[in-house]
C-alpha cells in the first residue's frame, strides 16, 4: 500500500477516514476469538454505499483483498483480513433510516448496532428479535445469519431481512428484495448474501421485518439432579408443541462462576431458563402450569417462576453475561468456545458426549437448548502448543459427533476460520456449488478471503 | 427423440415408465393457467434420486431440455416444457420416508402431495403449515416456495426446509442441509434451490420441519360496508401485534359467485375471514374480542365467530373452493390470475387501485391479506385477440403499481412464463446476479429453460 494508493483512497473517503496507524490496525487484526492476530494494511470508514462501491472498486482493480467490519464481536475470526490488504470498517454507516411502524419494518445502515436499534424500536413496540448477545451490529449479524437465545420461537437473522443493499466484489451495487412480506420472485438472493460472511459481497443497508413487542412474558427456572434430566426435559417441552421464546441449559459449573462472579446464590445444578411469551396473562399461566408437570416428571429439585417483565428480567438476568463472567473467572487464559447443534432428539446424546469429551478441561456448558444448540466454552493457553492441541481435538471431536448425529457444525457463530476444516465433511458435493458461486461474483478471491471454504 | 434415445431412457426407469404417448404428452403439456400448451417430446417417470440422476445425466450428454413435474397445479406456466425435450414426472416418487414425531420432522420423496401428507401427519399431532389450496406435491411447493393462507403466522415453504436431496443439471446429486433446527454453515443453498422453480436442479427428496397441531383454533367472519373497510381493518389488526393464522381477504362478487354455487346464503359484501390458534381457549377469548372492536371501528356489518374445530371449519368452508366456484361460474372462459404483493400499510391502495382497474372485466379479488398479497381472477377468452390483450393490460398495470408501492410481481405464484417480462423492473442489476448463477449451474441453459428470465 504506497502513498499513491493512500492518496486515492482517501480521495474516496476523505483525508481522516483512512488509516495505516498501528493501534488501529491492531483493533482490526482479530475478534473475540483466539484465532491469531493479522494485521490489516490499512483500515476505511466510508459513510455511503457508493463511497463502499468506489472503495471495492478501487480494492478489485488493484487485486488487494477486501475484509468488511461490523463490531469485531464474531467467534470463529469471521472478520479477520488473513491476507491483509484493506478493512473496510461500516460503523460509520449507523444511521437508523426509516421506522415504519405500521408494516413493521425498518430501514438501517450496516454499521447500525443491534441493541441500539431494539432500544430504538421498544419506543415503537416493536422489536427485532435475534440476539446474539454480543454489541453486534446488523451487518454482523446478517453476514452471519446470527441468532441467539429468542430464535427457538422467532428464528434467526436470515427470516428478517426483507430487502438488501450489496456492494459485488466489482463494485457494483445491487438492490434485492422488496416491502412485501412475501415474494415469490425469482432466486433467493436475500438468502444468499446472509449467512456468505460477506465472502460474496459487502451488505450496506437493510430492510428488517420486525415484530411487535409480546404483551406479556412469563419466565422459569428450574434447577435438575442430572444433566440429562435437563436435557431430557427440553425435549419433552419442546415435543408437546408448546413454543417457547427461549429455552436455555447451564450446566452447575456455568452457574457456579455466575454465583461467584455476580455474587448471587443460585443452586448449582444443571439449569433450565424458560420464558413464554404471549398475548393473555391467561394463557401463559395455562402454559407455564403445564411446563411445570414436566419439569417435576424429570426430577426438578426447584422451579422459580413469574409472570410480568419484571419478573422475567430478574431470572433472566444471568444468562447474558455468562461469556464475561466465565472469561473473568480465569484471567489470562482464551476461551474457545464450541458451537454444535444437532436434532432435539440427539441434545441429551449430544450434551453427554460433550461432558464426557471436555471432563479433563477447564471447560463450561451452555447453550440454546430449545434449537439443540450446545456450546462450550473452554479456556487455556493457545501459546501452549501441546495443550492447545488437546481443546482442538476435542472441538474437532464434538463436531465429528455432531455431524454423525446429524447436525451442524455451526449453530450460530459461522465457519469463518475455526469451522473450515469440517465444511468438506458437513457438506459433500454440496461444498462445490457453494464454490461454483463463489467463483462466478468474486472470481479473484478479494472479498473476505479465506473463510468458509479449507 | 429417436428410437434409440428412448431405449436408453428405458434402459433407465424401464419399459413402462416412458412415454411418448400424445394423451400422456398432453397431460404434460400445461398447468391451470391460460399459458399455450407446449408437448414435451417424452415423459418419464423415475422411482429414484439415482434414476432422475441418471435420466439428467443422460439428457445433459445429448442437450436435450429437462422439465420437473409435480403436480402440474402451477398457475404462471412455471412446469410448461417450452422447449419440448423430457419431462421428468416425479409423481411416481410418493412415499414418505419417515417422520420423527419428536424432533417435529418428515422425510419425504418430491413427488408426496401435499395434502396426503398432512393426512399422515395429523395422526401424529403434527401438520407443514404452507397451504397452497391446490392439491401440490412436495416438490413443486418447493420449486415456487408455496404459500398459502397460513404463511401469514407460519411462513412460506422457504422456512420448512431443512434437507434437501438435489439433482444438478450435470446429473451430480448433493445433499444439502441437515437435521439441526439452526445452523449458520456455509451458503443457504437450502433457500436458493427452494424457489427456483427446477430451473437449477431437480429437488428428489426433502426433510421438512413441522409444526404442531394448535391445540385451540377461534375464527371469525366479518363483514364491511366497503372494501377500504375491509382492508382497513386488516392493516389495524396486523399493526396491532396479534398473529392471526389465517387473514383472507373475498370481494362481494366473490361472496356471490360462492352463494350460487355452493347454495349458501352469505351476505354479499366484502369479507374477512380470520383464524387465531393457540394454546388456551381463554387467550383466543381475549385476543377475538380486541378483534372484534377493530371490527366495529370500521363498520363492521356482521361479525359470525367461533371457537374450536368445528365452528372453524364451519366459517372457512368457503375458502378454499374459490378458485373453483369462480371457473364453473363462467364455462368456456379462461382465467388469468393475478398474484402481486404489498407492505400492508399500502395494501388498501393497492386493492382500491386493483378494483379499479378490472371494473370492466369479468373479475374476483381476493387474496392472503394478512400478506398483503391480492389475487384477481379475471375469466376471459384467451383466444379472443383483442379481449386478452386488455386483460394483460390490466396485468401489467397492477404489477407496475405494486412495483410502484415498493411490493412484488409475484406473492406466491412464481415467475414462471407469465412473470418474466417484470423480472428486470423489479430485480434492476440483482437480476444479472441470478442470471449468472443459473448460467454457472446449467451451463447449456436445459433446466426447465424459458422460466423466470426474460
Amino acid at each position: 500500500m504506497d502513498r499513491k494508493d493512500l492518496q486515492e483512497l482517501k480521495t474516496i473517503v476523505g483525508e481522516e477516514w483512512v488509516s495505516t496507524g498501528d493501534s488501529v490496525r491492531e483493533l482490526h487484526s482479530h475478534d473475540e476469538s483466539f484465532h491469531p492476530w493479522v494485521l490489516p494494511d490499512v483500515v476505511v470508514w466510508p459513510h455511503s454505499t457508493e463511497e463502499v462501491s468506489r472503495l471495492v472498486r478501487w480494492a478489485y482493480d488493484h487485486k488487494v483483498p477486501v475484509t468488511p467490519w461490523g463490531a469485531g464481536t464474531s467467534l470463529e475470526g469471521n472478520p479477520i483480513p488473513v491476507k491483509g490488504g484493506m478493512v473496510i470498517d461500516l460503523q460509520e454507516m449507523d444511521r437508523i433510516l426509516e421506522i415504519r411502524q405500521g408494516d413493521f419494518q425498518v430501514d438501517v445502515e450496516a454499521g447500525v448496532v443491534y441493541k441500539d436499534l431494539n432500544k430504538e424500536l421498544r419506543r415503537y413496540g416493536l422489536f427485532f428479535p435475534p440476539d446474539p448477545g454480543a454489541a453486534a451490529t446488523i451487518g454482523g449479524m446478517i453476514g452471519n445469519n446470527a441468532s441467539g437465545i429468542r430464535t427457538v420461537k422467532y428464528g434467526p437473522t436470515r427470516e428478517y431481512v426483507l430487502r438488501l443493499v450489496v456492494v459485488l466484489p466489482g463494485g457494483e451495487v445491487i438492490r434485492v428484495g422488496n416491502r412485501a412480506r412475501k415474494s415469490s420472485s425469482g432466486y433467493d438472493l436475500l438468502r444468499l448474501f446472509t449467512g456468505a460472511e460477506g465472502t460474496l459481497g459487502i451488505v450496506t443497508e437493510a430492510t428488517l421485518r420486525l415484530v411487535g413487542l409480546p404483551e406479556n412474558f412469563m419466565a422459569l427456572r428450574a434447577t435438575f439432579p442430572t444433566v440429562s434430566d435437563a436435557t431430557d426435559t427440553v425435549f419433552q417441552v419442546m415435543s408437546s408443541g408448546l413454543v417457547p421464546s427461549a429455552m436455555e441449559f447451564l450446566d452447575a459449573e456455568v452457574v457456579k462462576v455466575l454465583n461467584r462472579d455476580r455474587e448471587l446464590e443460585l443452586e448449582e445444578s444443571p439449569t433450565l431458563l424458560m420464558e413464554f411469551d404471549g398475548y393473555s396473562e391467561e394463557g401463559l399461566k395455562a402454559e407455564m402450569a403445564f411446563v411445570e408437570g414436566i419439569c417435576r416428571e424429570n426430577r426438578s429439585l426447584l422451579i422459580d417462576k413469574g409472570i410480568g417483565p419484571d419478573e422475567r428480567n430478574r431470572l433472566w438476568e444471568i444468562r447474558h453475561l455468562t461469556f464475561e463472567s466465565i472469561k473473568r473467572a480465569h484471567p489470562g487464559l482464551e476461551p474457545l468456545i464450541m458451537d454444535v447443534a444437532v436434532p432435539l432428539s440427539r441434545y441429551s446424546e449430544m450434551v453427554a458426549f460433550v461432558k464426557e469429551e471436555v471432563s479433563d478441561l477447564t471447560a463450561y456448558l451452555f447453550g440454546h437448548a430449545g434449537d439443540g444448540n450446545i456450546h462450550v466454552v473452554v479456556m487455556d493457553r493457545p501459546g501452549d502448543e501441546a495443550r492447545w492441541r488437546r481443546v482442538q481435538e476435542a472441538n474437532r471431536r464434538v463436531v465429528l459427533k455432531a455431524l454423525e448425529l446429524e447436525g451442524t457444525c455451526t449453530g450460530e457463530h459461522g465457519v469463518g476460520i475455526g469451522k473450515r476444516e469440517f465444511a468438506a465433511r458437513e457438506h459433500g458435493e454440496a461444498l462445490e456449488v457453494m464454490k461454483r458461486i463463489k467463483e462466478t461474483l468474486d472470481p479473484h478471491g478479494l472479498m473476505n478471503p479465506g473463510k468458509i471454504f479449507p
